[in-house]
């Protein structure tokens, strides 16, 4: 690296630094040098004089502030942003089917995703995640929306036997999804997954069939799976068969599953997720806020099962804030296990970050800061009175940062975030789109008493 | 008020008026009207311009915001602030035992408590907290720094069997109880509690005298009880009681009463707290972080047992954020209760707000915007992308409002906060005095291995 010299090089020289690879040390004195959209050096303060083009480099000072990898959301439906708040306090079920399902089949059309999507982004990229994992309608303007943003992202190429705006029938889902993968290849940004919303609206041929592609294409399956004990008993009754079990049968347990929720799994289940490869998506706020169930995190943990976490939509949240998922999730695994040990501020962080790239098929691009990976990475300022004094960085992140103190964002080696300021895109306009389907809606809802 | 001239009057005109009275009503297009230090009225905005006195008003226009009580955190440790992270992922007696009571008898003086009081104080003001119950150290200090800052405060008077830093023994701790309790008359913005620490560090003897001075001088007793299983059978074991029991004999079961944590209660436990009128304070984040058990909310709420929220100390949370808190009582509560409708935004805002003055006895002063109430007020500015759209903003104060939202804060009648800005103190000192703390107290705990 000495000899040649660097084009376009960026050195960030925060106060801390996390890369949250192997070791997980937490580093000072050390500058983040980013070649473009690449990760090419952790490099100590003390040698960046000697360097070849650091007369020329972009060099950002980030005093009183740590670097870590952009926070990766392994479960949202982004769109949903646009219902957030309109039915709280109500269960999974009665949320479902006569609240949201509704509302998406009267209102959800292309603008809808392309408006919710952005006011998503916005709030997930002020909130310092930098790639998420979708599941909802239209999957290609999900895809473009956020490629055009500048935010990284898997689409979710959802399935369905039942009709809704996007297709009628499994086959014409499976078609669209197939379309859709061969439109994202072109995107730099964003990558697929196969998305079955869930074991009871998915039949046995679909799956059998997303099995075959999973496989063929090398790609995730995004699916919620025992999401509640009632999703469970039900199964049994209606096929015999508990949902992970049916999965299995379908081959549909392999390294290529993101099972989100799964809050209801016994032992022999756990072994078998284990022995499979399968990654976990926990999403505690979502879980609590519907009554769904407790998802017993460090039961997972203890059979070195990939726990990653996800806010879900931010109509069962309702924010999109993984600072805040991740510290609820630290918090509940001990409340629950009764252990105050579980769930510690490594594995929290883990989950938040590299864990969810794993799950995604992303971990060789992004989840670490570390040499050759894409320079996803944010920043925060611990100047704030909620994180003083500082004893331990790595402690306030986890149980004190507050997401608003995420201070600059960079995806792909773009900065997207500086001192708190978008860069390079307006959220007055986003937020007034955001109103408008508001009013259309609730003048509609009052009407139809939703 | 159309006949007389009103002095100092301020008019705030919010978007949304939240008063937190009996009707739980959202009110739009109304102002909050306070002179000097009290609420004169809730007038129409259409009336104000025939108001006496309106022409010389300060005016105070909110848009966007949304202005309601001010936050009551009814269980911390202010000073604790500055061993913020200081050990995380430890069980309750270890982490007291081993870490938090070696640090406190090493470092606790009069001018650690100034300093930690001042940072906790900075963080809750600027959080929407306008006024807390604590427990610790030279509650004087703590008392005077509040009075100094114009932070309301229930300063809580502790009783311990064995000596710390504050006294030898029960009776010392008494005596400058009743000493503090004197000085405490003079301060406007202060009051006083009794704090015996818990059953298993009060004997018998001091607990009978505390509940006479609280019944004659009708002042709360403000007490840690059945914080864990381990408490309540170490106590069946060690006096064949459980410290419930035990309290109810010593009378000290009454509406006086302020029982903090509380995760090991039964039936009879529970029908008997009903029947006396005890308080109890639910700390959910400090009960997960220290794996301490779960506080269930739920049936206390069926039985109409008066449920108030606290953070707790920062050095069990990390932070003092009561919208934090108020957000994870609810969906706690929903999670572990099975029940999605439980906990509802009602009922978490009155935890937040009035429950928590009822327990202090200060529900004819605080804890909802009525006339002849004083002014402590706050308002949020839901213009962020977390709390867009708005469908219902009730909804957003709950499940989406991040504390740093909070952008305006009166406490007494004066402004403490205006667009998100101190008004009258430096946090920059403040910070400066907490990393002294931190750089003195680390130091000591590297060479100490603590």
């Amino acid at each position: 690296m000495k000899n040649q010299t660097i084009k376009n090089l960026t050195i960030i020289k925060p106060q801390w630094l996390l890369p949250v690879d192997n070791a997980f040390q937490l580093l000072t004195e050390t500058a983040l040098l980013i070649e473009q959209d690449k990760i090419i050096s952790l490099t100590p303060f003390a040698q960046l004089e000697d360097l070849a083009g650091f007369a020329e480099a972009h060099i950002i000072e980030l005093p009183g502030q740590l670097l870590m990898p952009g926070l990766v959301n392994t479960h949202t439906h982004a769109a949903m942003s646009l219902l957030r708040g309109i039915a709280d306090d109500r269960p999974l079920m009665d949320w479902l089917q006569n609240y949201i399902w509704p509302a998406e089949n009267q209102w959800v059309d292309r603008q809808f995703i392309e408006d919710g999507v952005r006011l998503a982004v916005a709030e997930m990229m002020r909130g310092g995640t930098t790639c998420f994992n979708d599941m909802y309608f239209f999957p290609d303007v999900m895809a473009k929306t956020c490629q055009q943003m500048g935010m990284r992202a898997v689409s979710g190429l959802i399935v369905l036997d039942f009709p809704t705006v996007w297709a009628q029938n499994a086959d014409e889902y499976l078609g669209k999804a197939m379309t859709v993968f061969d439109e994202i290849r072109e995107m730099p940004l964003i990558s697929a997954a196969l998305a079955p919303h869930a074991p009871y609206t998915v039949s046995d041929q679909p799956l059998e069939k997303i099995a075959i592609y999973s496989s063929e294409l090398d790609i995730p399956v995004h699916m919620h799976i025992h999401e509640t004990q009632f999703e469970v008993d039900e199964a049994v009754k209606n096929t015999g068969l508990r949902p992970l079990e049916r999965l299995d049968q379908l081959n549909l347990l392999t390294p290529n599953l993101i099972a989100v929720h799964m809050t209801s799994v016994n032992d022999l289940e756990r072994e078998r997720l284990a022995e499979t490869g399968v990654h976990i998506v926990h999403c505690p706020e979502s879980n609590l806020k519907l009554a769904s169930g407790l998802c017993q995190v460090d039961q997972f943990h203890k059979l070195d099962i990939n726990v990653c976490l996800g806010t879900d939509g931010a109509a069962s949240n309702n924010d999109l804030d993984m600072f805040g998922e991740m510290r609820t999730a630290a918090l509940l695994c001990k409340g629950l296990s009764g252990d105050a040990s579980a769930c510690n501020t490594e594995q929290s962080i883990r989950m938040a970050t590299i864990n969810g790239a794993k799950a995604l098929g992303l971990a060789e691009q992004i989840g670490s800061l570390e040499v050759g990976k894409q320079a996803d990475c944010i920043a925060i300022d611990f100047s704030g009175l909620n994180t003083q004094p500082i004893y331990d960085p790595i402690s306030q992140l986890v149980y004190a940062t507050n997401s608003l103190q995420v201070s600059n964002v960079w995806i792909n080696g773009e900065r997207k975030l500086a001192d708190g300021e978008f860069i390079d895109f307006d959220t007055v306009e986003i937020i007034e789109r955001a109103q408008q389907w508001m009013k259309k809606i609730s003048g509609e809802k009052v009407s139809k008493k939703v």
